[in-house]
């Protein structure tokens, strides 16, 4: 069945299934706006749209993954400033020949993934187009600080939560042709499982961000485009150098060891430049204890005479943030 | 220029020119998410998307008008509830070789909408994709009581802001090839101006729905696809009849008397099934004496036995909401 064969009536009943309320929700889907509750005097909002063919393929994702990683992005963004979602609107252009099944699945993932993070989808549109288009835009809330991406300071430990390069990793497993685009889980990808599974859905560490902002990190942001370019822009912002430590990435890169022999590729470019798994990139104070699953990756410094702010590995400046149209984001 | 030449950098900048913070805004623009104040203890939200060629076409519409066409219809939402706006996010997809300067022009034109109705705008996202997409999600509060469509009584005045059928009209004279679309302003356009550019910007009458809140309005919309289907929507969320007084309809189809005769159309029909002007479509008190720009068009009434919610036109049920996949609306 073609996605233009269902009526509005069929759709429209088939999102009030899939999408959670949420707790939240004062006023949900079916009016001019729905209305949600901001006990704490002000919400806090992040926006991210995902193309067909640009940031996912069809092919190589199910319609479920797809759903899934667009919920991922914008949660990771709330977690990213200590929060917590309250709500998510939803805007999908698809074509109208496209098969029913697969775009209601792109529904269905999207709507898990809201749920089990407690968040309610309260509202969305829907057009037809010639490419899948899947923009979310999600609310949340802060139980304690706004962690900002500006706030590191010389002497702050910076850590990350969650994988790095896992995803850059199964990508070139599938663009290289190692893997089956139509294999799925261990039985049919063993070893390859984790870092295929990651670029097609990643499951950042939710909550890591909350937990870090409640142990005082001064600065985080989620990984959207990698350490090297993250870690660039905490450094823009906070005003310092951000030096990366050899072995700490290097122990994150034997963890890449299968995917790398297979590819011959560098373990180490794919945890600096891997992006699109969302966990979290934070600098603490240098007596904190990380909370679980933070590992420290590196050090905040003054920049020297002469020097800007950077993010360093062995010696070198790294490559700043991806100056490519395709993957821009405004925030 | 073609887009894909913009750096980045130079793309951020330009929206940090255009776009307005907004007086609520606590974090703007360059963080994973933004702040928005919300003292009243909640929001109000509403998102929309409009694509090329479904919703616009570049050849008709200029890059500004598509801009201020996107905003409009969600700021129109938020009022629509009672509501003011208070910031706005917005994702553009857009071809690496569209012209840089249209694309430009859509940024200031959603800018400048948001500036003039007192909203920032906050965060967005920018994808390459082979079609023009601008999704809108904004946000707004309840100065007084949120008004939803569910509330229209028996015996309830049905009236409406902002004029009825323009767009439509326009649209037809476009379509007819009876305007040259490259046509602009009174000189080129003459008496014609007003509906081909209704079509092509509308000017939805913002404040409207604050004021009828204020009057006592029992049910509001906007009017997003016309008196027909959005009154059908009211009746049925209301369960009541809504009858059209044939004279007050007949008084708005007279103003659509040249582009008619122009078209050979029947301006009755343009007043009752054009829609994306996004006046407001209210049920008052019988009693309450109408905010200014409101003018009453017909009365809600109980169901008689067997009959089912509905809006009437001289007898007959008027078609109800657009079922087509390509303009339908989860909200």
């Amino acid at each position: 069945m073609k996605l233009g064969d269902l009526s509005e009536a069929q759709l429209v009943s088939h999102f009030r299934e899939s999408f959670p309320r949420g707790e939240r929700t004062i006023i949900g889907i079916g009016d001019d706006c729905a209305q949600v509750g901001a006990p704490e005097g002000s919400f806090i909002v992040t926006t991210d749209v995902m193309v067909e063919d640009q940031h996912f393929h069809l092919s190589w994702s199910s319609g479920y993954e797809v759903g899934e990683r667009v919920a991922a992005q914008n949660l990771a963004d709330i977690d990213a400033m200590g929060g917590r979602p309250s709500a998510l609107v939803v805007s999908v252009v698809a074509p109208r020949d496209m098969d029913a099944d697969v775009f209601l699945d792109v529904v269905r993932g999207l709507g898990d993934r809201a749920r089990e993070a407690g968040a309610g989808v309260v509202g969305g549109d829907l057009s037809a187009g010639e490419k899948l288009v899947v923009s979310i835009t999600a609310f949340g809330y802060c139980p304690g600080p706004v962690v900002r991406r500006d706030g590191a300071r010389p002497g702050d430990v910076i850590a990350v939560s969650g994988t790095l390069g896992f995803s850059y990793a199964g990508l070139d497993l599938l663009e290289g042709g190692h893997v089956v685009p139509s294999a799925r889980g261990v039985e049919e990808l063993g070893e390859l499982e984790p870092f295929v599974r990651t670029y097609r859905s990643p499951r950042p560490p939710l909550g890591s961000g909350v937990a870090a902002a409640g142990a005082g990190a001064r600065a985080m942001m989620d990984l959207s485009d990698g350490p090297a370019a993250d870690a660039t822009r905490m450094a823009a912002a906070s005003g310092v150098v951000i030096d990366f430590d050899r072995p700490s990435i290097e122990e994150e890169a034997w963890k890449l060891q299968g995917p790398a022999l297979i590819c011959r590729a560098d373990p180490v470019r794919w945890v600096l430049q891997g992006g699109e798994e969302h966990g979290m990139l934070a600098a603490f104070p240098p007596d904190v204890q990380l909370p679980g699953g933070f590992r420290a990756i590196g050090r905040a410094r003054e920049c020297a005479a002469g020097e800007t702010p950077c993010a360093m590995f062995d010696g070198e400046v790294l490559r700043g943030a991806w100056d490519h149209f395709s993957s821009d984001s405004v925030d």
